[in-house]
């Protein structure tokens, strides 16, 4: 039942302990690496599909989908690195000069596997890019990256007048989809480290400390369990943990009222994402959750269950939501959990498949993404209850081991 | 002279610490705000020259255009946030429902000045952008911010099929470029606080450690001192100062060679970006710089001299560049100096104008711009000195304070 248990399984010596050290172990120089094969499978799998698609070339800035192929992790800054990926299987990166560098020391490039070329400061890098893309005149077809800036779609659409645009994720989401085992240990490690900085944040101070000093705390103790960095932390203190997406403030925290944390960063480049819902009473017994809050609550965590215990290999993406937005709007809170159920983690923080009403996709092995219903009281209170979870062959494999139920804390 | 000062203006009770007792005042709960109306006039401007330049609407996703016009900073992510400026002065925020709450409470949408459109999980929010564009049928002109993804330059696009789509830069770079009161005392925050990490890095311990570690100490030290976060942190040591944008990796730095420290990030949202060169001694008398880099050193003191004073209206762009390269190749480094001399800064780290060869607008006040020649020397050692200047009515302004000749450092 909700309200009554301190974090489900979070005093010492439970399963959440155990996870800590392991995941302890694969954090440090024993990170799990993608090896310089898993890239060429990938780029010829990628050729392969593109090919398959009728295009001519992968057109891929940098972001996700450069790291995938490649291993290359450059700044998304104004000058064009692009992976040209024909569907021939010619790779080719064209980086500005001043980065050739660490261009060269990319995994795929170290291992041989792309061709890299140059460009200077008053060379015309679409230009460059187009001439390699292998279009056939006067038309052709090429996909490119989804977070390619504008003005790069723009000026390639410029250098390739006739060409058809298309977003290379509809052929890369086959492959990037079916997390590998490396992947899946990484975002286990990244998993384990930020429900680590809930139990941490969980147990510490909050009454009297503002929303925007708690989330500093998160991104410092993220950055100190492990990531790469930290992307988000949502502090969402009293009325504002019925905004999911809360930007932490300067309301200061009291004793007497629920948090929703939702917190995550990188970890070699994949991400966390979890959230737990806390109730803070201030130590005294008289600020514990009331009964419409507990009631509330009891409904998110069979929802949030319901809808894990649903995730197995070809089920639809859409029946996972369903699953938990079915049980919530039996018990009346139906308007009151207005986002979908999920989204595919890895590289990126949201990428496919989406759990969302409308996408048939049937969910496959090796598949990650986050199961996390909320309620919201708009002006009132909410809660979110987030795992990541990956769909295994027998059914849910769930990542993050923090307790699931409510937390309820001295603060 | 290069080679002999160390840092400079860097010892106690020099400018250099009057400027951080200076800037820690400034960069506390006194940190300059962008008061509402100027949202308000900013709008209302880029409204007038988008109509001047024949838009019927500028369409900006998150990232520094609506950051601009609106003060409103969400997450890049994948869902759709949009400004839809109509060149009639109608400004609509487009959002997805469960943001809501973060957009009502941006600057610009708790001030009035734009009206909040929420779409739902299952929305086409792409078609709601378009229908709130205003074009005139059979076709129509839109304009679309820099870094809008690919994603959702191709679903504009499909939803407005016979529209010309151009990049909003063309007009708002008009706004953007001229830094206002507020803007330039925030780049001087950043700057400072910058300022005073390279003075505690080139003081502190530095032989035997990685440059990954220094590096993570730099992101560290950039928030300690205000910033919102850490964006970079070259580490560059011994042949890897040769590689401007040299990624830390795990190179232990040594006694008897340079390092270039090239870091920043954001403080209010707008840029730091400072570089400066070490020559790390190990506290030994035998291992200064040798008379080689003291000579290239002393080159390249001069020429980001020569181009900073030559900052002042109405000088053009490219003439920046060239008052560096001039000086640069007259000494014979001229292929070693293979970048632009700058950027402008802002709410990018890297943004228009561009102080590149070919780039005739001239400078106007209140542009502010990073002057940073480099000269490197493959595979054994290179050298970068950069400042943030902005154009004065009388000449250069410059933010930084950091002593910039080579900091001879015991390290």
């Amino acid at each position: 039942m909700a309200g009554d248990a301190r974090g489900g399984d979070a005093d010492g010596g439970d399963p959440v302990s155990d996870t800590v050290s392991d995941a302890r172990v694969a954090v440090g120089p024993g990170r799990p690496v993608i090896p310089a094969e898993r890239y060429q499978q990938r780029m010829e799998e990628a050729s392969r599909l593109a090919s398959e698609a009728g295009l001519d070339a992968l057109l891929l800035g940098v972001g996700p989908e450069l790291r995938y192929l490649t291993g290359y992790g450059a700044m998304p800054l104004e000058r064009l690195t692009m992976l040209v990926l024909s569907a021939r299987g010619r790779a080719r990166l064209v980086v500005p000069r001043l980065e050739v560098s660490p261009a060269r020391s990319s995994p795929a490039a170290a291992a041989g596997l792309v061709e890299i070329v140059t460009w200077d400061e008053t060379d015309d890098a679409h230009g460059l890019a187009a001439s390699l893309a292998g279009t056939r005149a006067p038309r052709g077809r090429v996909a490119v990256s989804n977070a390619l800036w504008a003005l790069h779609v723009l000026g390639l659409q410029r250098a390739l007048p006739g060409a058809e645009f298309s977003l290379a994720t509809a052929v890369l989401r086959r492959l990037r989809m079916r997390k590998d085992a490396e992947e899946i240990a990484l975002l286990r490690s990244a998993a384990h480290a930020a429900d680590r900085v809930v139990e941490q944040i969980a147990t510490g101070r909050l009454v009297g400390r503002s929303e925007a000093e708690v989330a500093h705390e998160v991104r410092e103790r993220l950055v100190a369990e492990g990531h790469d960095s930290a992307t988000f932390a949502i502090v969402g203190s009293g009325p504002n943990s019925a905004s999911p997406h809360h930007e932490a403030g300067d309301r200061l925290i009291r004793a007497g009222e629920p948090i929703v944390l939702d917190i995550g960063g990188t970890l070699g480049g994949y991400g966390s994402d979890v959230a737990r819902t806390l109730w803070v009473t201030g130590g005294g017994s008289a600020y514990g959750p009331d009964l419409a809050f507990r009631e509330l609550f009891a409904v998110l965590l069979d929802a949030q269950r319901l809808a894990t215990v649903a995730v197995r290999p070809g089920v639809a993406c859409e029946a996972i939501d369903a699953a938990a937005r079915g049980h919530i709007t039996e018990h009346g809170y139906g308007p009151q959990f207005f986002h979908r159920v999920g989204h595919g983690i890895g590289l990126e923080a949201h990428e496919e498949p989406y759990l969302v009403a409308g996408n048939d996709e049937p969910l496959d092995v090796g598949f990650a993404f986050s199961v996390e219903p909320g309620i919201y009281l708009e002006g009132r209170y909410g809660a979110r209850i987030e795992d990541i979870v990956v769909c295994g062959a027998d059914g849910p494999v769930v990542l993050n081991e923090a307790g699931r139920d409510l937390w309820v804390v001295d603060g």
